[in-house]
């Protein structure tokens, strides 16, 4: 067996791509291959190599062919964003390498590749997940236009167009669109700074529509543009906090309304209903089958609470109801956009904020539940099908729609199969719309906060802020920060916080770097983190030191620079106090493995780092520096400044320096 | 001698920091070697060990020790920031563990560390350097007072005080301390947006004053807090763009002074004469026996010319004199300092910002001679002794006060040994403050912008430029943009610029890296970039990445998640057409040996990553994972989900996996 492993390996070492029948070569291999073997056998350690071997692994490192310049780096990147999709390249180039109408019409329209497979089984299934999704919605879209400040009707209409847009464009089969908690608790948090929803409500209205268009036009512009990584500027971490935060806040906001119906007598009693409404959403997210329950549970307590107050005209008592709701279709809003007002420049930044807030959520619920299901999202595509929803939505009386994450759950317990079910929910709420609005008269506003009420908990991820707090304390700054952000000053400032640290998390990794000591782990020629490995040993007579960090810069060039002399003079004082000058630190090995580049400042540091170095008896040597490194070094002439002290590896650079005689005598 | 080499290189790597003596110890690491030399001579590569040796290397790198929290590492950070100065760790704590008087003295008054060996023959060297350097000080410091529209005694008053200072408590031998032409531009472009300098002189110098304090007060906080990274902010090719830029602005200035003088006869004579001063400046930096005439050039200019005027009485057809210069020493300002104005805020503002630039002009200027000379600067305690220099200077009418460029240079021309000969020149321009002022009264300003003139090539270093646009062409943009941000817009915002593109190529690394194909380096066990070494080789049924950054996470996990699941795609893909899917690609292995950290969001990746390569029939292997990263790894339970796959090469990842019979079959 284990000489069996061996000639696989061997093969595999030296033979790789070559076809065993071009005996010339086969023979070349095999020679090279006996050569090396003498090598290994006469020597213990790798790097103890004949000279010849060693100066050819030292010409690899020294004669690497130039990297591509900034310019052709650009066009690359450039290319790459425009021309290829991020996560389905082999869709749009390896397997249509010239576009046909078939593939244009299947990238732009994603459910063209499941149609074909559609049957009943499943249309019955969307059917059935498409009516449980309409029955959680209507009473969801209701209160969160409530909570967005906009009349009733326009939750509605935002459950109608968007969904039925994202049905064929996007390409996501489990999520639901329609109004979610948080983009509703944004708008009317941002817009009415500009215009007072209860004095001017049409005025208000009108910026809200606008505010959708700039937010479907940014995030069609996304799409377009590839620029799906914006939407991993929101991190984890912080999406977590934050829509903790918002539902701390929406819930905040509804307990006024839910306080409010003072003299309601079964006040008690709804609470006491809507906690168990409540628990139950949790638990049926443990027992897949009563999900029905949860589901089911706002529209049932909706149309329990409007048939109470019908029959004890509560109404007259004090208890809020909704009263009137415009009935029909989706009217045109086209007139009411404006592009002309003094708002025009705010509602298109709220427009930003809203569009990525929501392309957040969208995508990440999308991607959760497609990473279950095992199929792949494309963020562009996914970014494309939003804008195009919203910008439609804009012009039919809707405001921003998005994935949610409570009713996305749903469908998918509902069994759904594809993005039907979306169409189905939309029909359903559209009929409603036409026949049933007129039925919700009396509805009271305080079924309506507790609906929302019941559909926060699920955006508070207690055990996920555990797990982060676990994993990354770091992360768990940003997550609170995003919380308390939100919790007590704004939904913006929330964000701007979490953004902000995330980024500063970055750069401050960038300037104050650590470094590390490494040492040999034993019987190897490896070398490893001393701290990482307490198993591993030092050098006499070296120091070998690498930098935690990917770039050697202007920010952080002096500080390293600091930090290796210190450590190559503390060892070296440690030398001489523990042995007579036998062990003294000559050489300090800097490991550039992990350096991916480095700038003119940087190279301004190494030269003053090894005159420091030559003034205190020691050398500089550097192992294993990467591409664009070791091009830089050799452009600024410091190469020749080190010469014959650019190693492959930590091993070699120790043989060849600790016991050539080119050594300086100390 | 090769048996001699392996004789030394084995013990070495065996019985580092052991004592023969012990010989328990000594036994131990025999048959430990003797066990990895059999090893070694059993198999052919590194890599095929026997199961218990891969077993225990297996254990190397699952259990690495904890690493050191969020609060331990931020209360080591504090304690090295705070205590303990970058550069001179040995000097702070390895020679005086406990603090004795005097060397807290030394650490606060670095001059008595040289104070000791002086002598008269340095001391004479010294007045020499001093007497040069005030020859050149004197006229410069009524130039620079003008440019920063101040009268002209209050840049003679800015070349006493802070000079004295700086020579009792900085580190620098050479620098050369007074006014200069950047610092007095930034002034005179931000100050007179609060007040205006013809209109309210007393106001702006008052507030002149204010910033110079409040420059002062910052510095001193700076080298306190040890924040000596701050200066590095400014990367060397930003400085040097701005430098370049800032001359230019300067330049255009002074022409206009110097085209002013329509009625002087000589004129043109005048502006060859400068020309050609301007001229041996240059070459004396060549030529070192003629740096006098370069040195000197200014002062004669101005006695000529001043003559000149004097006897022609040109002042009388046009030309404009200097006039009165109020002598004597420098009048106390306490009362002249503004901290209840409304422009303070402003003040203070403008106060950090003049702050930086000035530290980073002299700290660059200090290094780069200190480097020269072969000592050392701390960047912290120069800090403070500007500080403490300009808040002096801002009680005695001095405005902000740093090191030189074109006076340094003359310094060390001229032979100057310590500080002392800033002292000497202090001494000059106060005796000329005292008794010759008066003879100042005919000096043409034509002639002082001229000095001016004179003086600005040496901050334009188009080689310079030149070896950044060779060597880095991003770090030559982040020159260009501050050098047109200057020209073009403003000072500040030039500034602005070159930070910002600075960071923004940090962080732009950070968010789209590339991903790295490796391939195995013949004959060896080394796995390098295949596009750095086209020499490398791919092992077939595996794919090896590496990420070209130290930090996944939120910004770029999903990006490269995509980028490698492609990549992973494309060459099963390939594999499949060449060869009947014996080669198809299996395994992917990354290689994490550069990746300092992750967080949640690129935990929640690398599963994602997981599961889609596990649906297309591959599967997940991780190369020498390092110690934040495996540490959260496991807190992620994520080792658990590719148990088993983690190694500490890449070598032993092929080797366990492709041979190994646990393999899914696919």
């Amino acid at each position: 067996m284990a000489v069996t492993r061996e000639g696989e390996t061997e093969s595999s070492q030296f033979t790789p791509n070559t076809d065993p029948s071009n005996t010339k070569e086969f023979s070349q291999t095999l020679q090279s291959f006996a050569e090396s073997e003498k090598v290994q056998l006469s020597v213990f350690s790798q790097t103890l190599q004949t000279p010849v071997a060693s100066q050819r692994r030292h010409d690899w490192v020294l004669n690497v062919p130039e990297p591509p310049g900034l310019l052709s780096n650009l066009k690359t990147s450039f290319k790459k964003t425009l021309f290829c999709p991020l996560e389905n390249k082999i869709q749009c180039l390896g397997k249509h390498p010239v576009p046909t109408l078939v593939s244009i019409l299947n990238v732009i329209f994603p459910p063209l590749s499941w149609c074909k497979e559609y049957n009943v089984t499943k249309f019955k299934r969307d059917i059935l997940a498409g009516l449980t999704l309409a029955s959680l919605c209507i009473p969801q879209s209701i209160g969160y236009a409530t909570l967005a400040k906009l009349d009733p009707q326009y939750g509605l209409y935002t459950s109608v167009i968007p969904p039925l847009i994202y049905a064929m464009m996007g390409s996501s089969r489990d999520i639901a669109i329609g109004p979610v908690a948080v983009v509703s608790l944004l708008l009317s948090s941002m817009i009415p700074k500009l215009e007072d929803p209860t004095t001017n409500p049409i005025a208000y209205r009108k910026l809200v529509l606008t505010v959708t268009f700039f937010a479907g036009a940014f995030q069609a512009a996304f799409g377009l543009l590839r620029l799906g990584f914006l939407v991993d500027f929101l991190s984890h971490a912080a999406i977590v906090g934050f829509m903790a935060g918002a539902a701390c806040v929406i819930g905040l906001q509804q307990l006024k309304s839910l306080l409010g119906i003072s003299n309601f007598t079964n006040k008690t009693d709804i609470i006491s209903v809507l906690t168990s409404i409540c628990k139950s959403m949790h638990t049926a997210r443990k027992y897949k089958k009563l999900f029905w329950l949860a589901a089911m549970a706002p529209l049932l307590s909706v149309i329990m609470s409007t048939l109470l107050v019908f029959l004890t005209r509560a109404d007259k008592h004090g208890v809020k109801i909704v009263k009137h709701i415009t009935g029909g279709l989706n009217p045109s809003s086209l007139h009411e956009l404006q592009f002309n007002s003094p708002h025009t420049a705010e509602a298109a930044k709220i427009g930003l904020i809203v569009a990525l807030v929501a392309l957040t959520e969208a995508i990440a619920v999308g991607r959760s539940f497609a990473t279950m299901k095992g199929y792949r999202l494309d963020g562009n595509k996914e970014m494309l099908a939003m804008g195009v929803m919203n910008i439609t939505g804009s012009l039919t009386s809707c405001y921003v729609a998005t994935g949610s994450f409570s009713r996305t759950a749903v469908n998918f317990s509902a069994g759904c199969e594809t993005a039907v079910s979306n169409i189905v929910m939309a029909i359903t709420v559209l009929i409603s719309l036409e026949f049933c609005t007129r039925l919700l008269y009396f509805t009271p506003v305080a079924i309506l906060a507790s609906i929302i009420l019941s559909a926060l908990p699920g955006l508070i991820n207690i055990s996920e802020a555990k797990y982060i707090w676990k994993v990354d304390k770091m992360d768990f700054l940003t997550c609170a920060a995003a919380f308390l952000g939100v919790l007590f000053v704004s939904v913006e400032i929330g964000l701007l916080l979490a953004v902000g640290i995330s980024f500063a998390k970055i750069i401050l990794n960038s300037i104050q770097p650590g470094t590390e000591k490494l040492g040999r782990l034993p019987g190897s020629d490896l070398f490893g983190d001393m701290e990482q490995y307490p198993i591993a040993t030092t050098t006499p007579g070296a120091l070998i030191v690498r930098v935690k960090s990917a770039l050697l810069c202007f920010a952080n060039a002096n500080f390293i620079r600091g930090r290796i002399l210190n450590l190559a003079l503390e060892e070296q004082d440690e030398g001489v106090m523990d042995s007579a000058n036998q062990d003294r630190v000559q050489l300090v090995i800097l490991d550039m493995s992990n350096l991916l580049n480095i700038d003119t400042s940087s190279i301004a540091a190494l030269e003053d780092l090894q005159n420091d170095l030559e003034s205190n008896g020691m050398q500089l040597a550097l192992a294993n520096p990467r591409w664009h490194v070791i091009h830089k070094l050799r452009l600024a002439n410091f190469l020749k400044k080190i010469e014959g002290r650019v190693f492959l590896t930590i091993g070699e650079a120790i043989e060849a320096c600790l016991t050539s005689k080119n050594m300086l005598p100390i």
